[in-house]
């Protein structure tokens, strides 16, 4: 019998790698015979990278590059197992959980370093790219990325401007002199879930402005200092990221890449579930378990186990999700494919406890419920 | 499918009843063609008397009888569905919880009101019994009780002995004139999960005298009041009860019984499962749905879960575990029949909220469980 294991990660406690392989050793428990497939998930978010790369066997890179506020970080990217697409998570170069939380500041953050992890990628011969944008500390609106990859973004004095969102309203032209024509020979993948425009009050600065240290009065400047930039930006380009849906991800770098790049965006779970052969595995498989950190009716919008339970659907195979909590309304997902749902927590526990004790917790949860499955295979 | 829904109670906040009709609410989500049929179990202890008449479709009798300490009680006995056979939970006439704290005292307290239902019972025409002894006050050896069904018990100067234990250490004899003849016509299963003898370091007076009320100090002279009244006992039967298993049940209400009546000893898990007609129903069922408050490695020790899965077992017939908390040393379970074990809490909670949330979490739990199960039936 061949078990796909497929969660998501259960955050601040497991990995999704982690988790699957704790939910293997559960399973192996109650059916020591059965062949299981590890495809840990990811929404396109944090763990994105690592999801990948374990379940195509691919590569590592660390690059040092410029962070948020300019100091050294070590990023890194991934090479998947075909070793020629490139998975960029833009956190681990210009990611929130870089800077501490005095320093959010969303007028002078940049996306320079995700710019110079792609030309590194470049410079060593990769031309398909995946762009994972959870997580940004940035409200640039990619203007970083792109100074990196060679544009200039000039004032009226023909100087460059300054990095963040502070240099954005300056920006009088473009000099596309240095840009790397290498981009326009390569096809970038650019996986997000927000869908957000680049302006106006579901833009970027209004709605991840404050997460990224915006107070309420910075709101209206931010947001006028994108609506400028998109502006130049049409007027280079012919393209109006303005309104365009999900140009508001990661303080605007969805919109660079949209407009200056040879790009098509997609949920981030179809992108993880397209390069893990997830579907392939699905075809043998006699059951999947998946799993994350909470299960609600928010789950049934995009995240992991949804993916997976619609892509199991369509093949007949059962769906099992493990998970840290269940809120209320799951009942709407068994309608997408979703068979049962289990909380890992075998009693009453604080959140704490549940936390630490996932990896144990995990396995026990699937060791029974493998158990009550092949109960009525006898 | 017919499915057998056999939970014990889950003290605090749901009967066995209760219990088994949240059970059967989740499973009828999942499977509304299913056929269930409910059994709810009981241990000997509390509740017996509730199962039996549940799973037998009885009736309750209420006695104004003496409490422990010879105040008016109401106290309760049920008829089963044969309309033959009365069920005496020991502890609705002479129980602790029918004092406070502050008048716990085993030099006192008497069985004497258990011996009150009987007498009712045996004047309604009742001769068949079945006497659970969980949760007693007492610790007079059930001389109140043998009193209550014209047993003298004299002193030296041929007076009756006070009640409680202070009365024991003053017979000198016991005059049967009166002594009940009924009692020898009729047949007492005693339902006992506990083995201890009757005196001794493993006696009724060492082992369960402190929850009664006895200080540390009156310990050896309540054991030494039980071993003068052993040595009565043996004169008067030729039974010695001394170190006699059982017999130090309910304050020595066990020995008593073992003595003077025509009785037999089984656990009560044994006895409700008999009764309740179980083991047909498992004849003809798929699935056994179990429960209790606390599942772990004690489980193994004759709790209702564990009787349920040794005779589900025998049958083949899968036995799922829903269950409040589960501790450590459960898997040993698996070799006595139990086929999973899933705690109903849903994520990370208090105590409090599992004990308020009870009938809902188990409901819902019951749902999941065999919408996994079904999984594999397609």
């Amino acid at each position: 019998m061949k078990i796909v294991i497929a969660p998501d990660s259960f955050k601040g406690s497991l990995s999704a790698k982690e988790a699957a392989l704790a939910i293997a050793k559960g399973i192996q428990k109650a059916a020591p015979l059965s062949d299981t497939v590890l495809v840990p998930m990811a929404d396109g978010g944090e763990g994105t990278v690592d999801s990948l790369i374990s379940s195509t066997q691919g590569t590592k890179i660390n690059v040092s590059v410029s962070g948020p506020l300019l100091d050294n970080v070590i990023a890194e990217y991934g090479v998947l197992g075909d070793n020629e697409t490139c998975v960029i998570e833009m956190a681990t170069a210009s990611g929130l959980y870089l800077i501490s939380e005095e320093q959010r500041n969303p007028w002078l953050t940049t996306t320079y370093g995700t710019g110079q992890l792609i030309r590194h990628a470049l410079d060593h011969g990769y031309r398909k790219f995946i762009l994972a944008l959870g997580g940004s500390a940035t409200n640039d609106g990619g203007s970083g990325m792109l100074q990196a990859l060679g544009l200039a973004l000039l004032d009226a004095e023909g100087q460059p401007v300054p990095h963040g969102a502070l240099g954005l309203s300056k920006i009088r032209s473009i000099d596309a002199a240095n840009w790397d024509a290498r981009i326009e020979q390569s096809s970038f993948t650019i996986a997000s879930d927000v869908v957000n425009p680049f302006i106006g009050p579901q833009g970027a600065s209004y709605v991840f402005g404050p997460q990224k240290g915006a107070t309420p009065e910075m709101l209206p400047e931010l947001d006028e200092a994108l609506r400028h930039w998109a502006d130049i930006i049409e007027a280079h380009t012919s393209i109006a990221v303005h309104d365009l849906p999900s140009a508001g991800a990661a303080g605007g770098l969805g919109g660079a890449f949209q407009a200056f790049f040879p790009s098509t965006v997609q949920r981030g779970v179809e992108i993880v579930m397209d390069k893990s052969n997830l579907s392939q595995h699905l075809q043998e498989a006699s059951l999947v378990f998946t799993g994350e950190g909470r299960t609600d009716a928010q789950t049934a919008s995009g995240k992991a186990p949804m993916g997976i339970a619609q892509a199991a659907q369509k093949l007949g195979v059962p769906v099992f999700v493990l998970s840290g909590s269940i809120g209320p309304g799951v009942e709407a997902l068994y309608d997408h494919g979703i068979t049962s749902i289990h909380s890992i927590v075998n009693g009453p526990m604080s959140l704490q406890e549940a936390m630490e004790r996932t990896e144990e917790l995990l396995s026990q949860k699937a060791e029974q419920v493998m158990r009550t499955y092949l109960a009525a295979k006898v």
